[in-house]
């Protein structure tokens, strides 16, 4: 071959190549517009798994550790799992009013979400002790199956899990396609989300991180594991990061959250050697979702934004870089 | 065909898968004689794996656990990360004599092992948590590879990996052959299990279990995790299927231990509806191993014995079902 055909051969197959790849990402990424940060996760990914890349990373390393709330699905007004330990005490209340004593679970019960808000962390998990404990963990999966069942978003008026979003759908599914194996490790409670993890976002039980109360185990003809009323682990800011060393015992190269709980995880996983990706999704769309970050009680995005250029993490624009929020 | 040639067909072809699924699962576990104990646990994986059988299970649903001293790999005189403790113990004291005022170390580092073991686990965790605390995740794994690269044990004067037990590497090597994840779950630490489960065993660390150390986030311009000396998880007894639930959040269909101290998690595992497996590692053998029950401060097996029948857990009986014990 003359040196000209030569280079005209390279030049087809690698001009070939990239056509190919671009072809196949549209096909899995259908939500995403082609815009910078799409074209920088697939970039990412196309570089740490084609063999003789040199970020090659063999399928073991290929971990991605995504948020939840905010990340993959809604999380406005409040957090979701909130509705349902509103749901919960409610029904707790009505079966034995004294249990109406505690101030949070009160406030939950009557359905004010803004005492329970107002509370913080400490409200919240006082809150989820009090309505996810005492059950054992099969009789809560069910609790949690059957609320799904019939609970209604109260704005969109659609089950809550139909406010997953059909972009995020599409990049789990294209990095398990690529070898990744896809973690949730999210704020919520670690029952709650496996309830539904697996049927909605192909992510098994095993892969499901999450805040947690202890279990006690209790012996008897067939042994159950008892739902205690006490938080054994709060899975947010560092949590995340501690939890992942803990569970999955090595650092993820991609991780993905959308609020300053996130950042600690994001750090973590970005600063550590070899190939790493962080991503932010930022909730910038008030017409098809919510528009929020800074000022923000629920999912707040402050510190993470002032931080993302100098941690070369890729900021995620609802509005301008997703051609569609939730699945039709 | 006639009655008789399909008669004579269907025999064939039966008698035929017999013997094939015998031979494939002789060459799989060479290390094992055809007793009882092996034939019943190749029946058990074969009624599970088999597509059409009454007790087929999806592969997602295979999971295997197994303890890990006295199951995996050997724990006379007393467990191995015990023996590095002391040597730890020993260097940290040596380089600052202040901290020899702890009696459990001070004993640890002047090699006590019979002051140490009667403590029981309240002294080996405290010997754990000051021996195993205080470096990052990063630091504490090397400490881990660079002892096993140089010590041996006192007796068999080999090093501490070369102390598995074959037939198990079998067993865990037929088990992921036929689909079923194999996890460790273990009294001992998480972190020292990890640094070489995997070239060991082929357990990668997201499926390891052990006892662990809380863990504390250090932001700066490369954030670590760093080990504190408070025990924030212990892997034994009740903790192990407590654990299993947290961490893998489903239940196990094959459970394999050793001592009382896996009790509830084969009880735990057993117990469940569908087609489940306990087996019990007996140690019987003096002249290979080491013969010990339910009198040793070790790996104590009483009640897992007393209760074996009744739970329909196999026994495996070392000297007579295993035809070696370490690897060559």
């Amino acid at each position: 071959m003359s040196k000209l055909g030569l280079l005209f051969a390279l030049v087809t197959a690698v001009v070939g190549t990239a056509l190919a790849d671009d072809e196949t990402a549209s096909g899995e990424l259908a939500s995403w517009h082609h815009s910078d940060a799409r074209q920088a996760i697939v970039e990412f990914v196309e570089r740490t798994t084609e063999p003789g890349s040199p970020d090659y990373l063999p399928a073991p390393q290929r971990i991605a550790v995504f948020d939840n709330d905010g990340t993959l699905w809604a999380e406005q007004p409040v957090y979701f799992q909130l509705l349902f330990a509103i749901d919960r005490a409610r029904e707790l209340v009505e079966a034995d009013p004294e249990l109406k004593n505690g101030a949070v679970l009160k406030a939950a019960a009557e359905g004010d979400l803004a005492a329970v808000a107002a509370g913080g962390h400490e409200a919240l998990f006082e809150l989820l002790a009090a309505t996810h404990g005492g059950t054992t963990t099969e009789d809560f999966r069910r609790l949690v199956e059957d609320w799904l069942v019939s609970a209604k978003h109260p704005q969109k008026q659609r089950p809550y899990t139909e406010l997953v979003y059909q972009p995020m759908l599409e990049l789990l599914s294209y990095l398990r396609d690529k070898g990744f194996r896809t973690y949730i490790v999210s704020g919520g409670g670690v029952a709650f989300l496996r309830a539904w993890s697996e049927e909605r976002y192909g992510i098994p039980p095993e892969q499901v991180i999450g805040s947690r109360l202890r279990l006690a185990y209790e012996e008897g003809e067939s042994p159950v594991l008892r739902r205690e009323p006490t938080v054994a682990h709060v899975n947010d800011g560092p949590g995340k990061p501690v939890a992942i060393a803990q569970i999955i015992g090595r650092r993820p190269v991609i991780a993905v959250g959308n609020s300053d709980g996130d950042f600690e995880m994001l750090r973590w996983t970005t600063t550590a050697a070899g190939p790493r990706l962080g991503v932010l999704i930022h909730h910038t769309d008030d017409q098809r979702e919510w528009a929020y970050d800074r000022e923000s009680s629920v999912g707040r995005l402050d510190r993470g934004l002032d931080k993302a250029a100098a941690n070369d993490w890729i900021v995620v624009d609802m509005k301008n870089d997703w051609r569609r929020v939730f699945p039709e």
